[in-house]
């Protein structure tokens, strides 16, 4: 599925509502970071042997939260002007220099302290 | 663009650093979530009327933010098996019934306040 | 009422669950975030003119929500040895230096863009 | 030191600059949990065997992210009339219902899985 066409409904829901007022980039970046919480905050707590069986009894809830993160940022970028999957693949190229292969290879270093 | 090429150009830069043993879901939440902060932290104390200025500004800034909760999104979706896009479809569809036109349209009260 | 009281009771409570094996200042870190989350979700989409009303009609959960907020900083605090209250008042003081009343008063400026 | 005296200072470094104006309760809620992001961003990726070393390296910037929530927090609270510490002490009690020592003893579960 193309970034193109989920944008266009989400566009579509949108205007059948008359939201663009509403969704400001601010206000958009304010939703999309209440929704990034909602999603961490399944994992509250939770030890790193805990996560597969939380993510199993919490399948829902998860792909609803990612679906929602999803939705609002493809709007923003659409908003803005920004063609969100040339920003990734530039961002990826960018990470290919700042974490080359040889260096951060098994490490979770920032690029700034590798 | 297609959500399957830009995850299957994430995948590949994740493995060739190995930093799947980095990744599991709630370390996907949590930095997801701290992108979101990144992106926020743009518009804070912002006036509605300061944001348009303040996005022209900022544009590279943005698309960076952007591109990388984009980037942590795909790869999570992609690492519980979820299809990110039909997930989306999903809950707009259900968001049809939520918000249905002839209530919510011009309104901004959620679902359960409409 | 002290921080130094009101954390006293938080450990205590926290001890008496045996629950420090939880709490490492990353998951406490987590947990404020998530919890941080809980409070802007209360406001996504209101408008200046909405916030006075929301606010009336969402006050338990918003008290709630800064407990919650403020019970997990004193803790993270505490363990990690910082008297939050002395942390408070040096920031305060090093933003007096970084906003001072003739640049910044009637801004909204960050201090390095005053 | 006590909440009240802190909040005194916050509140007369942000009159002494004008900035109330900017200060409703959603722009509090937005900084707070843009703030809280810049805390957690020091630990995104950390596994938990590095979280003790992190710490040490990063504890000025740790300081510092938990001073700007703590005054952002104090602050909400006495715009909305809240009495922080009391909101504080009333939820520990309301959680002692909700964890009984018995059941919740050496659990992460939340209460209503307990």
């Amino acid at each position: 599925m193309t970034i193109e066409e989920i944008t266009a409904r989400i566009c579509a829901f949108r205007d059948a509502r008359d939201w663009m007022q509403f969704h400001n980039p601010k206000e958009l970046a304010v939703a999309i970071t209440a929704e990034a919480g909602e999603l961490l905050q399944h994992f509250v707590w939770q030890q790193p042997g805990q996560i597969e069986k939380r993510v199993k009894e919490k399948m829902p809830e998860l792909k609803d939260e990612m679906a929602d993160v999803g939705i609002l940022l493809f709007e923003l970028a659409h908003n803005l002007g920004v063609d969100l999957g040339q920003a990734m693949l530039d961002k990826i190229e960018r990470n290919e220099t700042r974490y080359p292969v040889a260096k951060a290879k098994g490490s979770n270093a920032k690029y700034n302290e590798l």
